[in-house]
């Protein structure tokens, strides 16, 4: 028997997000079924976490057990070959059999694409939010600071989430210019759901002058959704890396 | 009478390329569609040059003139609203009537995007051109420095131009290394049909061993098409921008 990690890129502009759901195509329904094709079994594939429709990811990690004889840092080139053009597995190798792609993670590397432009760009359309108001970068560089460190996210989080313990730790946010796009760079020891879309739509806010940076220390703490910011669109949205 | 200057971005994968063809769908001929919708009359669009299917843009330049009231300035948003989310007018201005995108320019600026990776990257399918042999680039920089400064480019044309003089002068040419991505820009005072393509494809076969970069003098002098290196695909052709 032996425990194959993979590192996925996929855009997921067509999918239900990652998870196998009812009449949707989600990413881990395709990799399944690109498994069953490449090793004539069904086999029950763990994936880091789940990321919602229209996120897209660089740095997925999934793990399968098999006994399968193809040589695991081939299994890439096979699984390639069954997948679309818009989910590629660009890595495969060997881990020990306890290597568990959620439980074993330390934490994830998140980044989340803004374009601030009153008029759309399509070139960045698929990976990006487009933000019509004037933004303020260092505002925004200013309140990513309140961030940082150890919180108690619940305010963050989306309804729906089952998640108890919603104190999280964010080791480092930060904004770069890159061409037209602002990126943001999110790094922590876990996300809650949609904790890193509501931290950029809550960013976007004091950005336009909406909500103050020094407010942040109080919004984080209300615990309560209804004081941070919109939830940001999931296409500006791509899961950088996973840690271990 | 006004003469309005629109600057274009597109991603050109669904297209049949720049210009209005017969049975198919270019981006002119949405654009003509747009303006027929927002001033209510068929006018001749000039653009700065044609972009073959699946070539993209971020600063194409086209010029129409009319006598419609809307504001100059405030076209864009009228043309966006027609437009398929693929095809963005990002700034619209009133230029002298003299002004013509075409023999107005003095020249252009492209980039090309190739994706040196033994498995292709989902987030970058659409604009790159996937490279599986190993690249060296420092050749591929040393062999660039050859195409710089002015040569007949015969023998770095595709078939089925109609063009008379085939010098052209090479202002720049560099790589940057962007995330995955090898960034090829050039700068010049005009390109012949597929110029900026061959030289890409004959820089990748300098970069594979193919070519060695001292062989390129001799190439561009033989004025073959036959001598230089193969087509680089649409994908990763960009047009960035057009001077004047």
């Amino acid at each position: 028997m032996k425990n194959i990690k993979l590192t996925i890129a996929y855009q997921g502009t067509a999918y239900s997000g990652w998870q196998v759901q009812q009449n949707a195509v989600s990413i881990e329904s395709k990799l399944m079924e690109a498994i069953q094709a490449v090793i004539g079994e069904d086999v029950k594939v763990y994936g880091s976490g789940r990321t919602d429709a229209g996120v897209h990811a660089e740095g997925q990690i999934a793990n399968f057990k098999t006994d399968a004889t193809i040589p695991p840092e081939r299994f890439c080139y096979a699984l390639n070959s069954q997948l679309p053009e818009d989910i590629r597995v660009l890595k495969s190798e060997a881990v020990p059999l306890t290597f568990h792609s959620r439980y074993c993670a330390k934490g994830k590397i998140y980044q989340y694409n803004l374009l601030p432009q009153v008029i759309d760009h399509p070139l960045y359309h698929a990976y990006s939010w487009q933000v019509r108001y004037a933004l303020d970068l260092e505002r925004m560089r200013k309140g990513a600071k309140y961030f940082l460190g150890n919180h108690d996210f619940a305010g963050f989080m989306s309804t729906g989430s089952s998640v108890k313990d919603t104190i999280r730790t964010i080791e480092s946010l930060d904004f770069v210019e890159k061409g037209p796009l602002w990126v943001m760079t999110i790094k922590g020891n876990g996300f809650l759901y949609n904790m890193v879309r509501i931290i950029a739509g809550t960013l976007v806010e004091v950005g336009y002058g909406k909500i103050e940076p020094e407010q942040l220390t109080e919004i984080i703490n209300s615990k309560n959704r209804e004081q941070a910011g919109i939830t940001a669109p999931a296409r500006g949205l791509i899961l950088k890396q996973v840690l271990y």
